[in-house]
């Protein structure tokens, strides 16, 4: 397989810079910024991603990856078979999404339908940055082997097996661990908090090693919020279908939901006016739940 | 106030391991282990507790230390109410579980009412040991000095304040954290295997500084997760009281009430004969779940 142009839906956080390193690497890159946020047209822009219609995304990508928030998946794949069916492309896709087996089996029928190759994939870190390991795109499908052709430019591609539902699987294991701890230690310390005993509570947990592998990530989630929510749904469904309970993830979810609808929610990583340490996050949060419970007091 | 005599409701795997500290730094220690197990007994009586009718636990006992699991918290208060009201003993009652806010509340009525003093207690950390720093014991409410004075027989006696509700809230935040992402972390690895992919899995978590700081929680868990249930209701229902989402700890709470019902549940801490590593553990609880998902499936 000769690979020139790559396709990148969409090139938000991780979107734009995996495709800024395939274009350093010398591939073209190519999306549709059509519907999306001006601050994401921005970062495509900035990462070298030549912007073109749907269409044309189809007929030019040699492979396209799909890399959303986990709820747009599916509407996504949606678009593009609608664009495949119009231009009669060839093309091979990577679902890359924080998706459930069952939801990555539902696009994988979706685009097979519609002649299209599907890739499972599922990423495990945080964006590539110039000078750091970047994160692992583990991949698992019939061509697997095809989209680690992309080793070649930059990327760290690991092939699972021959199966829709490895690679989304694995991303589902691991999340949970990660932004399930952090969505317990979030509320842990807004409960601490809002029960007036954080100072206890802080030296209890300094002492924990536990928490001191965590903390960091509490302050680097608000940006993040809107997007955890979905994946976290994801996961409750990927342990539902195991017949493990979901509730926890179903939790995280209600918990991510909560600092999203807070002022948190409107920062963006580029931008944070608000909450840029633990101590800050955890009182803003703890203050909208003495608001929000303020507000349903019943009135007099 | 003079102390001589403690008495202990019940002597299991936390409660006769600070008798034993009381013992041995000068007390006496009483108890009354009828309706408890014979492990429970046997617990006693090697750590120099002396087991006695619940009429003269609360006539010679000048502090009682209710340390249960958390789900026998209310029915133990219960019964010890109906001994002073039999008696007319007077009683400083200190309740050491792991229960919410506001059980601790309905603990501390039902007791005031029979004419006890009541204060709120909570333990973090783990049983005390020979050579050990052991579990601090955090105590709120208006007489928590009077428990203090126990610092001199050699507990870590913390006053948090004036209030019920303090001490447990504490303990119901910081056993969040540790308990719940035990649950996480048993979960996902309990997923990755029942997927085919724990070798994927347990390569990215040997990277993972919160994976290294957790795994030597999940073998440790299965004799303990009986009670750990009752703990993640309780934690459930005081971040529900605070406006927050409980799904997260009713989901660690289904996690182990899964654990308990398989073979782990039958182990105790000196006797395992299955799951000594995290790797058995795992093992024993995917298989569970394919048997338990084998005798769900409809018949044809």
């Amino acid at each position: 397989m000769d690979i020139q142009t790559i396709g990148i839906v969409s090139p938000g956080d991780m979107g734009h810079a995996i495709g800024a390193v395939l274009q350093q690497h010398g591939l073209r890159v190519i999306t549709n910024v059509q519907g999306r946020s001006p601050r994401t047209a921005a970062l495509a822009r900035a990462a070298g991603i030549i912007d073109v219609s749907d269409e044309t995304l189809v007929r030019e990508a040699d492979i396209l990856l799909s890399i959303l928030p986990p709820n747009r998946a599916y509407a996504s794949a949606e678009r593009i078979a609608t664009a495949v069916h119009k231009t009669g492309a060839t093309l091979l896709f990577v679902d890359c999404n924080a998706i459930a087996p069952r939801t990555a089996h539902a696009i994988d029928q979706l685009l097979t339908q519609s002649g299209v190759s599907f890739v499972d994939g599922g990423i495990i870190g945080g964006p590539p940055q110039p000078g750091k390991a970047g994160p692992r795109l583990y991949v698992s499908g019939a061509r697997a082997a095809d989209v680690a052709l992309l080793q070649d430019y930059g990327l760290d591609i690991r092939v699972l097996g021959p199966h829709t539902g490895q690679a989304s699987g694995l991303k589902m294991c691991y999340a949970s661990l990660t932004k399930g701890s952090t969505a317990l230690l979030t509320e842990a310390l807004v409960a601490g908090r809002a029960l007036g005993l954080q100072d206890a509570l802080a030296a209890e947990f300094q002492d924990l090693p536990l928490f001191r592998t965590m903390e960091r990530g509490v302050p680097g989630m608000p940006p993040k919020a809107y997007r955890w929510v979905g994946e976290m749904e994801e996961i409750a469904q990927t342990f539902s279908d195991l017949g493990l309970p979901p509730q926890m993830l179903e939790g995280a979810a209600s918990l991510y939901r909560f600092v999203e609808g807070t002022v948190l929610g409107t920062e963006t990583p580029e931008q944070r006016r608000y909450g840029q340490t633990l101590e800050e996050v955890v009182s803003i949060l703890a203050s909208s739940l003495a608001e929000r419970s303020e507000k349903n007091k019943p009135h007099r």
